[in-house]
């Protein structure tokens, strides 16, 4: 059934009730809220109108949400995820992140950054222990037109070859994240480990509409990043592994082909860059990073 | 800032999003469910472009729901609350309960009734010692070519004078609520109380909405009816006290002119339609109920 099929009488008893929804806000005195407001129940009504929403379609619905609101505590926020799974945290970042020239893209922030990282220098190891093939991380910071960053803060987290990050086991262990500068020229680098994929928490309400919807939980490997130098708008991304199968159905939309890079591999005992013979295999990837103007539009 | 305002190349990466979220419910293989998220996704995407949602009140909004979710338990529903305070619960109704000739109107059930209810016989009291003014109830059940229906089961439930219902109160009373047949010329009359005004639960998130966007917490007064028959559509309502100063900004948007009903007050003294003398005044009013047939479309 589609609008199309309802009476006169029933589409206009419809439109009026949204309009009797849009006044009960007329006299919010905060003008954004009351735009936030109005936009909501326009949205919100138009949905239900669309699909002709059942009853029992609208008892699932609190239900579900109910069943996401009980599952959420300090450690886990299934809403986040229910945002990210419905690309609405990916939107939103894109509203706010605008295509600015050449200016690396945002994604999504994720759920396991963690302030207070440990300070590494050049060339240290951010893995701190955690599983994995070593990988060697090396580009610059520069603004948008080209000139280097000396001093960016450049947080990176990752999860360990078994796909978990440090927050996820029971002990306190601190690994695989850090925090290092830029250097004079814009450069930086560090040792972390090849990323690996991991599915997002799935055993709550969102991991069962994954299922019934046919979607997979998994998140295509990746390295985040937060970038901050002043003056400049904050970046937050990952890059993406070239070659990774989930590249296509990242299942929080994250992905974006800008942020696809080759992790080039090299056999065992290949000299590293910082002049080392490491046991077994390790990669490297450049990822060099243009931050947009902190006022930057499009 | 509005969409017009944004480069041809932002524009395509929003849009470009949401059909990736679209396809990511492609091999869902229950066709309604697919229907359901690719519509949720086409509307939650078009409010955050709409409004150009920032991150800062992306992150309000997370935190709004997670508090919903956490206030929520076995007594109270505040998913629900907010879904009645958006409209969304009337507008639910309104699509599952299209205009039908003569039909009455349908509205929202509220958080308040309970199955199982004691029955009373025709005339009977269904407040069982909730405070109020004494109200006479009555009037017939009829389909919607006019013939009546004898054995309707009629539910009806209310707050006494002090705007709480029953299950309100820490201990276990059954009070204000009952269920009763129509008889052999469908007809029914009960004793009740005369509706009086109440605010819905409003120390929760809800209510900080409510309170922040200038709008009043409080229902018009009336009382509860659920009327079900063979072949009928279940009619689940309420009636409305014409002369009430909040018909016209009931938080829920359940008043509808054709359930403002007339209660005449009568002096106290004045003997009863069941011959009875009360002390003080008492209240009396007529609700004729017309059912659609189960499958009635507008
Ligand atoms: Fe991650
Ligand atoms: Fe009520």
């Amino acid at each position: 059934m589609t609008l199309h099929d309802v009476s006169a009488e029933q589409a206009a008893r419809e439109e009026d009730l949204i309009a009797r929804v849009q006044r009960s806000f007329d006299s919010c005195q905060d003008p954004r809220l009351k735009e936030l407001m109005q936009a909501i129940v326009k949205h919100l009504h138009a949905f239900l109108r669309d699909v002709r929403l059942t009853e029992e379609e609208w008892r699932k619905g609190i239900e579900f949400l109910t069943a996401v609101g009980h599952l959420t505590d300090d450690k886990r926020q299934e809403f986040i995820l229910l945002s990210d799974t419905l690309g609405a945290s990916m939107q939103t970042i894109a509203i706010n992140n605008e295509a600015y020239g050449d200016a690396t893209e945002a994604t999504v922030v994720g759920p396991f950054f963690v302030e207070d990282s440990p300070r590494i220098e050049p060339g240290e190891d951010m893995s701190f222990g955690a599983a994995g093939e070593p990988c060697w991380v090396e580009g610059t910071v520069s603004d948008a037109d080209g000139n280097p960053i000396a001093g960016a803060k450049i947080e990176v987290w990752e999860a360990d070859e078994d796909g978990f990050y440090d927050v996820q086991y029971d002990d306190d262990r601190v690994t695989a994240r850090a925090h290092l500068f830029t250097q004079a020229d814009g450069g930086y680098r560090f040792w972390g480990v090849t990323p690996t994929p991991y599915p997002i928490p799935h055993d709550g309400p969102v991991g069962r509409m994954l299922a019934s919807t046919g979607r997979s939980p998994m998140r295509a490997s990746h390295l985040h990043f937060m970038v901050e130098a002043p003056e400049c708008r904050t970046l937050v991304t990952h890059i993406f592994v070239r070659g990774d199968e989930l590249l296509d159905s990242d299942t929080v939309f994250g992905v974006k082909e800008s942020l696809v890079k080759d992790f080039d591999q090299h056999p065992a005992g290949t000299p590293t860059p910082d002049g080392r013979v490491i046991d077994g295999t390790w990669t490297q990837v450049r990822f060099d990073i243009v931050l947009a103007p902190a006022d930057g539009r499009g």
